[in-house]
């Protein structure tokens, strides 16, 4: 939980003073940054490659809780979502730009963790801080996070080149981090009620980081590059996998079939989700702020990616458009897929409700 | 003042919806443009050119107050405020992503006047919107714009470039934008206290759209490539005179003398400031907003400049470190200058008093 640990008024430092004192650590890494903070723009040089931005914003209240989140993590995440759209495009990302609306009422050390997360997350994942706005806000806490990266103009990978017949491949687990939101939400509540009950996370580690400190997946690109195998189509999956699939069909004019045995559950998520009466396929499929990445290959390169099941499951295949976007149940079922975004956590009750009648 | 025109709910179009129905109308015009709004990243290639990266974060009753300011103002303004810190480094604006975070109460047509805006100011100045992010905010109304531009490597101005003995220009005119602040801030507290009493701001559309309405000088840009001029230094002016002296002086390591009756100052923004019992000075030197262009150029390149002496101001020049960064006032006082930025309408009070005392 929040606690408010030092008392630096932010008044004292005054914005350049602030600005100097949270930049003061920037390490330039990136040979494409010629220059970073502390002019009017940040100039960086991609030469022949080409230039990817990206560009999300975090808001108190709708996609962080400041009783749960604490703020090393949150900026640490307001990075991983904003590198995770470079990655989708097959890119790296080498530059981000931070614009921040603090309440006064925070002290400075407050700011200074917030910015520890993106230090740590900058220097984790190679990326320079070049830039950005810090400004106090009249209501809560805003992090703006947009990222620059390159990418090879032969390699960039949009949402819109699946093809009939491609395999459907996702990285890593779904449904991980809704789960770990429900688990966090339960304890705010109970502690709410009862202040002296300490929250009870035990043993549910790998579901609270999905929430709290997701990790773009660098580490798929890298492997998708070693296996000289370049997606046809890819996103990350931000929304939740039923989102990014109809995302992906859209763009590339294309349906697609999914299986829901292939989808990645984590057990712990799939016994959380359980615990709270929820269908661990509507998690994966509704929840969002996974991060993995979804992304088609030809058949042909199914050779190549057998050899890395550990790290992705193929989950289904792209159809001709007029089939639709459908999902094969356990019992052998077709379902139509329904996007949500959005909306998607008031629709939820209803699908899954659904969902879980027609599965009884 | 601001009225809920339509009553279009958010939730009827969904986040998809929303973002395609806002951004159905964009137009790409710039050649570095590979892939705008649609997918995870924009991608742009700016072969030769180096890249030029800015971000600002504009904040309900922080940064505008929607008593006041139209919202397609208010987007416009956004814009601009952008595209001023790619002028101040001697570069072409090409792109920009905007984060928008909004009331779910905000009706459709709400956030349509915003971007009607933000469209309206791509056009003038030729800017693609190539991605960004919607999201429900639980507070007030949240705008964050990235401008992405390039640059010729061999014409980039920094902050750091100015030598003693250079001139230092300004743009167009101070202090106009607080003035105007002044004003509406002013018929804000008379509609408050008796809604049936309309804003009096007749005969003074110049300071208020100097506020509400500011254009970044992508013209002083287009001049001083027409007199083949490049400055040692530049920056805009967003946060008061004084503030961009000081950036300018300690990123050059250098010191500055300005003289008080250089200073530009519109008859409106002086009479104005005099009616509200203010120095127009001080809001030239503090007030900020006015997003005109500071600069230093070499005193050899005077005649180029003396050709512009309408649209460019000479206020002072360039000095060696320990002479420090002077006013030379009407009255031929020397006052040693102070920056202000964040907390300059706080201290504005104090040294505004303090000088009037000093000049009477």
């Amino acid at each position: 939980m929040f606690e408010n640990k030092g008392k630096t008024e932010l008044s004292e430092l005054g914005e350049f003073g602030l600005i100097e004192h949270l930049t003061r650590q920037v390490e330039i890494v990136q040979e494409s940054t010629i220059k970073g903070v502390g002019d009017d723009a940040a100039v960086l040089d991609f030469s022949d490659k080409q230039t990817l931005v990206s560009t999300d914003i975090l808001l108190e209240n709708v996609h962080f809780d400041l009783r749960y989140s604490p703020l090393k993590h949150l900026g640490y995440k307001a990075v991983q979502v904003n590198l995770s759209d470079i990655y989708a495009m097959n890119g790296q990302p080498s530059q981000i730009t931070v614009a921040l609306g603090i309440s006064s009422k925070f002290p400075l050390e407050a700011i200074e963790e917030i910015y520890e997360g993106i230090h740590i997350a900058c220097k984790k994942y190679k990326v320079d801080l070049v830039g950005g706005d810090t400004s106090s806000s009249a209501q809560g806490l805003v992090i703006s996070v947009t990222s620059i990266g390159y990418v090879d103009p032969e390699k960039v990978v949009y949402r819109s080149g699946a093809k009939e017949g491609d395999l459907l491949c996702v990285s890593g687990d779904l449904g991980g981090a809704y789960t770990g939101l429900q688990l966090l939400e339960r304890e705010k509540q109970i502690f709410l009620e009862n202040p002296q009950i300490q929250p009870d996370l035990e043993g549910k580690d790998y579901i609270v980081e999905r929430q709290l400190k997701p990790e773009a997946r660098k580490d798929i690109i890298e492997l998708l590059q070693k296996l000289e195998l370049l997606p046809t189509a890819m996103i990350d999956v931000s929304d939740g996998l039923a989102s990014e699939i109809f995302h992906i069909c859209k763009s590339s004019n294309v349906g697609c079939r999914i299986y829901e045995d292939k989808i990645p559950i984590d057990p712990m998520t799939y016994d959380t989700s359980r615990e709270f009466g929820l269908d661990p396929t509507i998690c994966a499929l509704n929840g969002g702020e996974d991060y993995e990445l979804l992304f088609t290959i030809p058949q042909s390169q199914y050779d190549k990616i057998k050899t890395v099941l550990a790290d992705v499951s193929i989950i289904g295949h792209i159809t001709e458009k007029k089939s639709g976007i459908d999902m094969v149940s356990k019992s052998g079922n077709i379902h139509p897929l329904k996007a949500q975004g959005w909306s998607a956590f008031k629709k939820y009750e209803e699908s899954n409700s659904n969902d879980s009648a027609e599965k009884k």
